[in-house]
């Protein structure tokens, strides 16, 4: 790997610039990484880390570019299928860290924050329930995400 | 054009979709639009809005995909040169709208929510002095923004 300081969260590990806290890694290749966000109210939350320390997504060379959407896409797509949410939110954000990474984060009309954005105040109190039947799909939705990336070119 | 619903803001125009309200429109093309969003708080803020009503980014076709991205990439070029924002957001979201479309906001670091996104409460107040002077770039930033897009395929 090129191109990673030392002072990022995202470039600490000088080989493969393992996962932050706060994660579950799924997935190392040499371009991107991708984790799971343990987030107790937004349980389906992928994170695609671009492996490079580049801040933008424009920084990215096309091909690069390419790839690292066709994962986000791999990604939204498995949520779709797996969990049939709502809607899928994608964003690449890096105000507080920045160094690209991307959110993909299935959300649910019954989610705490539906329709707004997960980064605004709640509208509703989280559904124990409905949070519990989604994080006991978690596994199999790991499985099928890791799997949909592998096919993909490196 | 094929694939809008009636019932859609971001579909009305039966020929095109011309922009909702709140926006200034700079480009048609057949497969997306770009508008400029008339926020105070967040004067250069863009949104890539495909011409199709399709409610994810993984509904598109590959080389769709490709083209929305490209895009985005155009406007946030541009939006890093002409203005050197402390970040740029890009964000697909659509849980009000459910009709893909992109939004790439120039962020800096004096804004009213940095590093918060702009979803998310403010921090502090705008400072009209510097939103002013971001105000009258719009103009040359407009331009140079559909300068970059025609240079695209469409």
């Amino acid at each position: 790997m090129s191109h990673l300081l030392s002072d990022c969260p995202l470039c600490h590990d000088p080989v493969h610039g393992a996962p932050e806290a706060g994660v579950q890694l799924l997935l190392q290749r040499p371009r991107y990484r991708v984790v799971r966000v343990l987030d107790a109210a937004f349980p389906a939350f992928y994170r695609v880390i671009w492996q490079d320390h580049v801040a933008e997504f424009s920084d990215l060379l096309p091909q690069d570019r390419l790839a690292c959407m066709e994962a986000v896409t791999a990604v939204e797509r498995v949520l779709r299928v797996q969990l049939q949410p709502t809607k899928v939110n994608l964003a690449s954000l890096g105000n507080v860290v920045p160094h690209l990474h991307w959110h993909v984060i299935a959300r649910f009309d019954w989610d705490s924050h539906f329709p707004a954005p997960i980064w605004a105040a709640p509208l509703r109190a989280a559904e124990v329930e409905r949070l519990d039947l989604l994080v006991g799909k978690l596994p199999a939705l790991d499985h099928a995400v890791l799997a949909a990336l592998l096919g993909l070119p490196e």
